[in-house]
Order: C-alpha cells, then sequence, then structure tokens
C-alpha cells in the first residue's frame, strides 16, 4: 500500500532515503519544515584547501556549515547516516567550467576517484522560514519565482585561485517590518546572517533591480524596501569563474536536507 | 621625552608597535581596552588541512577568527599591517611536540621556511570584558590569578591526524546572575559562546573543581554556580597530542591583538 505524504511532514531520513531511491527528483523547497538544508559544493582535494580558506575568510556569503573527509560521502554532523553521492534530488556536474551532466546521483563520479571533498553551506530557505514564522512576508515564495539575486560591489576576499565579489539575494520588507527582518536573521549567522544593505542598491553597484543576475525579478510594492542579504551564490560563482578542474554542486533548489533543526543553527 | 602611558589606553596598532619593538614582552591582559585579542597557531602546510578541519568541525571550542595564507606574516582583515612573527610579545616553539624555545620573536622560524600557515583563534578575554561591563564577576580576575581549565569527557570531532577531548574554562557566578552570563556569552559566538554546562561538573567528566588541569583554581564562594565554557587551549591540546613535526603557538596569556573591538564581533 502506498501512502501520499506531505513533503514538509517528512522526516529529513526518510526524505533522503525517497530521494536516494530516486522516488523525488524536483526542488526541495518546502520539505521537512523544520530542518535546516544546505548548499552542496564537491571539488578534487587539490582545490579544497583554497576553498575552505575562501570560506572562511567570507563567512556571511559562505557560511560552511559542514567539511566532509576526502573521499567521505556522508555528512556526519549534519546528517548521520546520510549519502552525499545520492541523497540530493539532482546535481550538477562542471568539467574545467563547463556544465557536463545533471545526473540525479554522482556516485559513479565518487566512485571513480577518492579525493573528492564535500562542502555543505548553510542556505537562506533556513532564514526565509524564521521571516515567515515572525509574519514578514517573502516575496518569491508569494510569487511562485526564484529569489532575485545580483552580482554586487562588494569585493570578497580571495583564497588561493578563488576570488570575486558578494552576489546578494533582494526581498522587498515592508518599511514597518525592516527592524524585524534585521533582528530576527542576524540571529542566524551561520545561515547568511543580517542583512549586508537596506534601500540603497546603487551603494553596492546593482544599477537595475528589475534585471537581476540570477534568478527571477519580484515586484516591490509602495512602502517596501529592498532589503539585501549576502548569497550562497557566491561561493558558487567564485568557482565556477575559476574554472576547477572538476567540481559538483546541486542543481538550484534541489538541497541537501539535514537533520539539525533551523532553530538549533542559532545556538 | 618618554610618556608613561595605560596599555588599556593604547590602540592596537600603536601596543603591537611597542611589542615589535621588544618594548612589552609580559602579558596582554588588559591592553587596548575593548579590542579582541586571538589565540595563535603556527602549523606547516602540510598540516594545516587537518588542523582547519578540525577548527571547522568544533566551532564553539576552536573559534577560528582568520587563517594567513601559507608564508604570509600578516592576518590582512583582523590587523592590517601587522606582523604575525613579531607582535606577540612572546611565543612558544615545539618541535616534535617539544617545547624547544619560548622567545619574543620568532621571524628567523618564518624566514628559514615558506610553508607556514597562521590561525587566529578567538579568545574568553573578549567574553569576559563583555561579563564585566554586565556586572557579572569573573573570579580569576579579581583574585589575579589564570582561569582554571579542565580536561572533559565531551568528544571533539576528529580530523585527519588532530582529535582530542574538549577543554573547558570555569568561572563561578552567582545564581541569579547565571541566566546573565549565559545571555551575554551566547551572543558571542566568535569566542566560544554560551557555556557548555552549569553545575554539573560530573556531567562531563571534571572529578574534581580544585584540581584543574591548566591554570589555577579559584575560590568558589557560597551560592556560587561553577559554569563551564569551551575553551581555546582544547586546539592547542590536540595539536600538542599529536606531537606535530614543527609548531607555534602563543605563551599563555601573550596573545594577539587586533584591530577589531569585541562588540564587532558579535556583528
Amino acid at each position: 500500500m502506498e501512502l501520499s505524504c506531505d513533503p514538509a511532514a517528512l522526516t529529513p531520513a526518510a526524505a533522503r532515503a525517497a530521494i536516494r531511491r530516486g522516488e523525488i527528483t524536483g526542488p526541495t523547497t518546502g520539505f521537512c519544515a523544520g530542518y535546516a538544508q544546505g548548499n552542496l559544493v564537491v571539488l578534487p582535494k587539490a582545490l579544497a584547501w583554497d576553498f575552505l580558506l575562501f570560506c572562511q575568510r567570507n563567512p556571511k556569503a559562505c557560511p560552511l556549515l559542514e567539511v566532509a573527509d576526502a573521499g567521505a560521502r556522508t555528512f556526519a554532523q549534519f546528517a548521520p547516516g546520510s549519502d552525499i553521492a545520492a541523497d540530493i534530488p539532482r546535481y550538477r556536474v562542471y568539467e574545467h567550467g563547463r556544465l557536463t551532466a545533471e545526473p540525479t546521483d554522482v556516485t559513479a563520479y565518487f566512485d571513480a576517484r577518492q579525493d573528492l571533498v564535500s562542502f555543505l553551506i548553510g542556505c537562506s530557505f533556513s532564514f526565509e522560514s524564521a521571516l515567515l514564522e515572525a509574519g514578514i512576508p517573502v516575496r518569491q515564495i508569494e510569487e511562485g519565482v526564484n529569489v532575485p539575486m545580483y552580482n554586487t560591489s562588494i569585493p570578497c576576499a580571495p583564497a588561493g585561485i578563488f576570488h570575486g565579489s558578494m552576489v546578494v539575494s533582494m526581498r522587498p520588507i515592508p518599511h514597518r517590518l525592516v527592524p524585524a527582518a534585521v533582528a530576527v536573521t542576524a540571529e542566524m549567522p551561520r545561515v547568511h546572517g543580517m542583512p549586508i544593505q537596506i534601500g540603497f542598491p546603487e551603494a553596492i553597484g546593482i544599477p537595475d533591480l528589475a534585471r537581476p543576475d540570477y534568478g527571477d525579478p519580484v515586484t516591490i510594492r509602495e512602502g517596501e524596501v529592498p532589503v539585501f542579504w549576502p548569497c550562497g551564490v557566491t561561493p558558487q560563482a567564485a568557482v565556477m569563474a575559476s574554472r576547477p578542474s572538476f567540481c559538483i554542486t546541486h542543481a538550484p533548489g534541489h538541497m541537501f536536507i539535514t537533520d539539525v533543526t533551523n532553530a538549533a543553527l542559532k545556538l
């Protein structure tokens, strides 16, 4: 007998198992209510030191949750028993900076070499859930599109081969709720933390809010202020700009679901 | 003309310059009021990946503030213009796990090899200053001794050659001030954050508070509760246990003074 079930009500372990069996291949938005999801970046060990340093030096945009041992396929702290190579619904594989595959399982790549290091990076899903709980609207969820993201003029601290500018995401917030939006997200430094800019896109090199560099534009209503948060696309953009020999990431919106609650990320 | 001056009133850059000139060779307690001081660990590049992973996996005990490039001698984010090899009043040099020198300058060691990686790790001086400002007593400061520190049964997450248990520091807090002590330090995750235990030393494997493993015992008065925080000796103990071929640290209490305020560490 098959039970239909609400993805929000799944435990993280059950959701990962279903993904691993190939039963879920779409985005993980709304899965496992209350649990943190993360971005994945997988690099050969030879590039891992530079990338780990890059994240350490740019913690707002690249908040590292966990780094697996070289060759390991489990995030032991955030998801004991997980299989990094199979527990994400869809991956992207890059070779020499070029997208070469979008598989639902990357076991073969992990089997073919023992030097892959997996990085789990905090994701804005966690703070958006905190914003919604505080009664603060999240426009791109209302409009059913991807969050608008912009390249900025804010330089990242470089590390070895990795460098670039911060990418930010933007959410329009009613002006009376801006202090609350800052306070709620400031509590969550492991998932990007407080905004980096409020109300002055031109001050960070964004010429036109209607034309995001990634994602979709959203409506900014009368009385709303554009609020900008450091974005997890920053490390991905820095990696891609370096044209690494080999790299695996999650496909956008297809995240790694952890056993750690968003609330526990504040501790 | 020589001006006598209060060390608390020095700017960090002035204090580092005086240390670099050899005018200050003692502990930095009380220097540069309001500015964060940090622990130093210097390791050869070959050991640096494992150590960086160890810190990433044990952020409460090993809160990394900054990691310099291999061979670099400046903490560019926390102290632009600093000289890691000369700006600490006294260093300890270890070879194959044995203390071989306690110099006031380690320039010669940095000159002799280009592969040294310097790690700056958050220090409890920062949260003690926040406790004092909140009217919470800090006993070992009152008694003019070193803080008592204890090995515990709390395992650290291992990384490569580095493993061990968490070392904690203990401060006796009047019971009515315990909630405030938790709240004040919880705000500062980059300098160890909230306590790991309150009132039950036996629960974390500490048999006798009168016999600390490091530092000095302090008086616990009637109505006071022993409160335990993760301690920066944890990474040093893990490094020493691995008997690395080469390692430099600060001498206890002789810290690296940064240009970043304790208040800014909360952001």
